[in-house]
């Protein structure tokens, strides 16, 4: 790439030497979109289409309750939990597939607490996705835990702080607003030095990061299946818990799936032996199923040549901001440096809300997130560099004919 | 019906006369099946088939992450939970969808002790179906609250004896295995009586009777997607909450979709207004779409005709089975009394794993339950008399061939 500045010709020789480009064509992408929020829902993987009509007309309508045996149903969360097992870095049977994150987080801070008597500090971060403040705001006040919630660059001062008293550090590999990337080997290895249990939110990361979770001694991990796993709206959760922790687990949602023998129907509750004893509700089918046969997509996938497009996209769209729309006004709210970045770029702007619908208008779909951050994500398995080009060529048309600024981009929409 | 002998052609006459009938040609049951398990898992409603490719294809693929708004998928929770109102004789706003009923019990369980400070205890049934008593036992254990489990008729004389010290009274209205009906509002009144809150648990009950819960003045309920409400595998639950009880409200699992403005994302809980407090985390939209879809099968189904039509198929079975296979050692688990029994009929015996496998083989699906039950399922939207009729008769020539007795109806499945 030359000092000169790009073309949408070098972009598309990008593209030519882009060893995943042949994986767009497995994805349903709509005519005339520019797909940047698969940070928010990932985009359709067509196998899932055929998967879904055989999961509902086949084996529901045709299989009837005969399908939890002979279509594999039963054993569906841990073998989709597998099949992520090997995009974050565990094994096989660390990993498992239910309800969702926010269910899930609260199982694993519960029951981490637990194995940390005597210790009452939560360690966490301020500016994390609202859902993983929530869930350890309420399980602080329900334990009598202490949650200390620092900026993510202070969480290593805040872990030599709490000394003896720290039982856990809870913190999300990569922010959903800026992008910015812990260092989870040794905030790992700092919390284990003084004793505590760390939870790792991997929403912002698994499938499109690799994650290194047994690399870096992870005690418990959770994730969203509906990301860049393309799992389809709602899809379940996955959670980790590594193999030292399964048996003195105690998750506080005792449900019948998680028990050892769900089907002798047993008066008392006996948590099954491994990761199972997760599971709490009976599965989601159809969601898991979607899951599931999303995952295929990634087979035969380099989880380290998808971190380096992820990382090369975010790049490009930083120097096309700074080339092509220079002057309007935007700031850049994620690190430059492509090392401390998940595969996202946030932009700040005064008018953030409007110029993100005149986008979405224009077919260029990312997302807002308060108070001003236009929030792009880069889904290295079906964006194209050529993507990257058009989408900032249209955020300039949009700045340069003040096309945001209409009354219906500026009205909130239920879900932004 | 004359007090001789039954016929087939008695059954033929009496789906002539069903109002119902018409029903069963809305779902899509396979062919040579005759389907005695709607209690595990409800038939397909041949509606739901078109819905989900749109959802899949259009609403996901095409629409991407702009469904949330422009497809309802938002509002689905509530909008779901409105139609299960209906059925279960609840306002609109006192029903949402969401998780499975073991996350919801749990919710309910926590919240409604924190509503009964200064009293302990839970009282309970034997014999309830397992998640309900692994579930009210791990709340009780973390709470410290003690958990009286008592055998069905003894609830009355319970919730009498505990006095002051009554928190909760956590019941299933329809016995999973037996089919026994809890008098709703007697216990409810009583409960009340004793100034203790309660929790029903409508899994085998909401879809096929006219539940009262506002007429019985209950406090809180649960409830499956997936058996009579025919949402399909793993369908995600509904759980209730009366009005008055909804501002004070507190459900341990603060995720953001139960916050008052998910979208703000704050840093601080704030819990929603109304039932949506009772949410957690992102909507399992695929497991939401197929539910309310096939809710719109009870469109313009009378519960009261329903339920005497479950009554109906439920008497037909035991007249039967006496008539038919009086001798061959099996007992009634289930009460005579159509009064006190829910959609379903069971049977015990000491092969009876062996013989419902044997049934299954020749497409009589009923389901096994330990020890020793044989549990027929009752769906009135689908099921016609002259089923039960030829169902019998295969049960008849089951006992009489010895047809059960083979090595492969003895090997134990994974889900039974």
């Amino acid at each position: 790439m030359s000092a000169s500045p790009l073309t949408r010709a070098d972009c598309a020789a990008l593209d030519a030497a882009d060893p995943l480009s042949a994986k767009r064509d497995e994805f349903a992408l709509p005519e005339g979109v520019i797909y940047l929020d698969g940070n928010s829902l990932g985009a359709l993987p067509r196998r899932v289409v055929a998967r879904m009509r055989q999961a509902v007309e086949h084996e529901w309508g045709e299989g009837l309750i005969r399908s939890w045996n002979d279509a594999g149903w039963y054993p569906a969360p841990q073998r989709t939990g597998a099949a992520i097992a090997r995009l974050i870095g565990a094994k096989a049977d660390e990993v498992v597939v239910c309800d969702s994150t926010s269910v899930n987080l609260y199982k694993l801070l519960r029951g981490a607490l637990h194995m940390r008597p005597g210790r009452g500090t939560i360690v966490t971060e301020t500016g994390n996705f609202p859902t993983d403040g929530y869930v350890s705001q309420a399980v602080a006040e329900e334990t009598g835990a202490q949650l200390v919630a620092v900026a993510p660059d202070a969480v290593p001062r805040a872990i030599a702080r709490a000394g003896d008293g720290l039982a856990l550090v809870h913190l999300t590999q990569v922010n959903y607003r800026s992008g910015l990337m812990h260092d989870m080997a040794a905030i790992t290895r700092a919390a284990h030095d003084a004793g505590a249990l760390v939870i790792w939110d991997l929403c912002h990361s698994a499938g499109t990061l690799p994650v290194d979770l047994n690399g870096c001694e992870a005690d418990f991990a959770v994730g969203c299946g509906y990301k860049y796993l393309n799992g389809g709206p709602g899809a379940p959760s996955f959670v980790f818990v590594a193999r030292r922790h399964q048996a003195t687990f105690r998750q506080p949602i005792a449900g019948w799936h998680g028990h050892a023998r769900p089907f002798a129907f047993d008066e008392d509750y006996v948590p099954a032996a491994g990761i199972a004893r997760m599971l709490t509700g009976t599965a989601p089918q159809l969601g898991i199923i979607a899951l599931e046969e999303a995952l295929e997509v990634f087979d035969g996938v380099d989880m380290q040549a998808l971190r380096r497009k992820g990382q090369a996209l975010g790049d490009l769209f930083i120097r096309l901001v700074e080339q092509e729309i220079a002057g309007h006004g935007f700031g850049l709210a994620s690190p430059r440096d492509a090392g401390r970045r998940g595969s996202q770029v946030a932009l700040t702007h005064a008018q953030g809300y409007a110029i993100m619908q005149a986008l979405i208008a224009r077919g260029v779909i990312g997302d807002f997130r308060t108070p001003d951050i236009l929030r792009f994500g880069l889904a290295g398995l079906y964006l194209r560099h050529v993507d990257i080009w058009d989408a900032v060529a249209t955020l300039r048309a949009v700045m340069e004919g003040g096309l945001w600024d209409r009354p219906e981009y500026h009205a909130k929409k239920a879900v932004t």
